[in-house]
């Protein structure tokens, strides 16, 4: 919360008080007539300067703020946005699980992986056929809680105990935020963070994330170190169409993916692995029996009858009807992307990624990638883009900790649309104003 | 499965068939009658003796037990014991989970721990405030994925990142199997597996892990080590009333709990642990982000409806109808125990711990405990009893383990009716037969 400063009189909470009333009375009429809102930002931009005069500190300005602009934290990639459809799909995939099932730890003791529930894996195998986006002829499935153990499991599967030293992480700047803390708070005599990709040039085994489409910036991806003595992890939680044009299968050694991602359900934690050989896959078994003695069957179940329902909106008639389920998420993000766009592209302090549009394969046609950040760049004078950002109450993660520089930001697109919209006004603001 | 030897003849496999025939009629005949069973296992030494007689390879032996004998696995504690508990229960515990809930990562960011259901944590305090097992106030609870999650997330916690070693973790044998594997599984620089906290002599700081009652021995313990600069976990999943008398509630730094053996759920994946440092649930709950950025709503859900139902059921009505899951538990593992007793006791090949009762605050009267695990001793000639119990199809887990000699094994109790009654069985006729 913020603090109220002691400092001001009941003469500046008036002029606030009216500058509010003014504000909110004008803001209904926009409303109602749907006018354009550059007459809006900038009576409210009169009204704040005019509000402003009156205060003498520095602190009350986080008052004048907080009566006026509600803080927008899209730093996280929180998923939220895919709620709606869910709801719309009614009880298709409501899940019902009496006391007494899913009780023992085991799941299935003839499979490699054995607290993988079956019916989650028939439905993983389903999805990647209906959807194109992946090989899982010849794969072990490795179920995790979220895909990050499922990094973690890898990193430790890939790397030997009895090696010298720590094998090196490295993935190419801008990289996943969480991939150096991942890799080294355990302080692993395993693995070791070594950053950069593209700057990597010691000798000797390594471990690659390879993020395709990438986060932060969206864009597809291949191994940048490329050396024989390589080991790759291919992180494609947003290789799905409505992010990104399914060109083929991927057809890798160890390939990751997430619900959270997929179909918007964070909440369950559930990821999983495909891998092709079978000692990766005992043991990245293994670091999750000792992590977490396997992963909530619940959530499993709930999980496949969520991904039988993706699937089975996929149908041809469902297609059709645009009731795919990532036909709607397809729209979404188009329609946000291109709202984005376009206030973006009406001022010149921001600039965002550029995509070419390629054949994708699962909805027949081209189509734009369409990421689910925006990686976000200040122009001209200001060097620090989260800060900046945060001074308008819009709460962004900083390039400096994707490995990049301070003038970009990560910025989520998968919130609820009334944030989405917020966003995109207060971004309109910034530029209005400044 | 095992091979069939091709040496054996028509003869052999005639005299099997015809031993096999009597000693199945004897056993519908034996069962029909209630008989002492004895003579049963008289005959079916005497029969065993005939049949094994006619082979001359030594591989056909196991030929013989697979035909007559089936493996009891007893090495895992799968409480799945509890399953006919829940299914008397109905739709007391069924949970319903709509498409569009809980997707969202985040339960309460105004919690130290974000990922905490609110509904959860309501269930954990009342549970404990019925039981009397553990003091909730100035604690903050923070969930784990199972409570394995929460011991890796404690050593994260209590270890310094800048400390010049790492810091030693120790438990007094026999300890629980897994314990060195978690520390040392990473070969973390934080914290290192030092062995067997009675014979710790090391200066500075250290992690001991108390579990109370102790897996594998069932008895109740305390800090061994006992000097200043220790940091204590304790590990308390078994102080539950139909384990062991509670004599009154837990009041320690750092304590864990799960729901895999307080109701059975293992499958659920869900864990919690009482924090009263603050600094420290803030650690724990920055492990288990980059672990696994959360743990299961689902679970987290399904796992406040079960508590839930638990602590109704200790309601005084509830309690005097025999309803309450405690008594039901109690009741079982009393009867576990009673039995296992009685077959020790008729022999001198095997010992089990002696137990002193106690009063219990909860069930108002002196009770005994019966631990999930029985911790049997071979007496006389036999050094490792877990070969020697595997040959006779048994499988446990063997002592060494746990620290301790291979003259020990750890067998669970909490399996189901059918498997604890071949079990005994089983041990009856090693008696018998040896």
């Amino acid at each position: 919360m913020v603090a109220v400063p002691s400092l001001f009189s009941l003469r500046h909470l008036l002029v606030l008080s009216l500058a509010l009333n003014v504000s909110l009375i004008l803001r209904a009429l926009y409303h109602e007539r749907g006018e354009d809102n550059k007459w809006w930002f900038c009576f409210k931009k009169k009204m704040m300067e005019d509000a402003e005069s009156c205060f003498t500190t520095s602190s009350t300005a986080s008052l004048h703020n907080s009566t006026r602009e509600k803080v927008i934290d899209l730093d996280h990639g929180d998923p939220i946005m895919y709620e709606r459809f869910w709801r719309q799909m009614g009880d298709k995939t409501t899940i019902t699980i009496p006391g007494w099932q899913s009780m023992s730890y085991l799941s299935d003791g003839s499979n490699i992986c054995w607290f993988l529930e079956a019916e989650f894996a028939t439905e993983v195998v389903r999805l990647h056929k209906v959807v194109g986006n992946a090989v899982t002829e010849g794969r072990h499935i490795v179920v995790g809680t979220g895909s990050s153990q499922l990094i973690l499991a890898a990193l430790y599967a890939l790397s030997s105990p009895d090696a010298a030293e720590p094998i090196s992480v490295v993935s190419a700047v801008p990289y996943y935020s969480s991939y150096p803390s991942m890799a080294d708070y355990q302080k692993s005599g395993l693995y070791q963070w070594a950053g950069d990709a593209e700057n990597f040039d010691k000798e000797g085994p390594y471990i690659e994330l390879v993020t395709s489409p990438n986060n932060p910036d969206g864009y597809r991806r291949k191994s940048m170190v490329n050396r024989n003595q390589g080991l790759l992890i291919h992180d494609l939680a947003y290789y799905w169409p409505q992010y990104t044009p399914i060109s083929s299968p991927s057809d890798h050694d160890l390939t990751l993916f997430t619900a959270s991602k997929t179909t918007g359900h964070a909440g369950m934690r559930i990821g999983w692995a495909l891998v092709r050989d079978k000692e990766v896959a005992k043991k990245m078994t293994k670091f999750i029996e000792l992590n977490t003695i396997g992963v909530s069957k619940d959530s499993q179940l709930r999980a496949a009858k969520v991904l039988k329902a993706v699937s089975e909106s996929c149908g041809e008639e469902n297609h059709k009807n645009g009731e795919s389920f990532f036909k709607y998420s397809y729209n979404l993000m188009a329609q946000r992307w291109k709202q984005l766009r376009e206030v973006v592209d009406a001022g010149d302090m921001f600039t965002i990624p550029q995509f070419s549009p390629a054949f994708c394969t699962f909805f027949g046609k081209e189509t734009e990638p369409q990421p689910a950040f925006v990686w976000l760049k200040c122009e001209g004078d200001i060097e620090d883009c989260e800060t900046f950002l945060r001074g308008h109450k819009i709460i962004t993660r900083s390039g400096t900790q994707f490995g990049a520089s301070p003038k970009y930001v990560r910025i989520s697109m998968l919130d609820t649309d009334e944030t989405f919209i917020q966003f995109i006004e207060r971004l309109s603001a910034i530029q209005e104003r400044e």
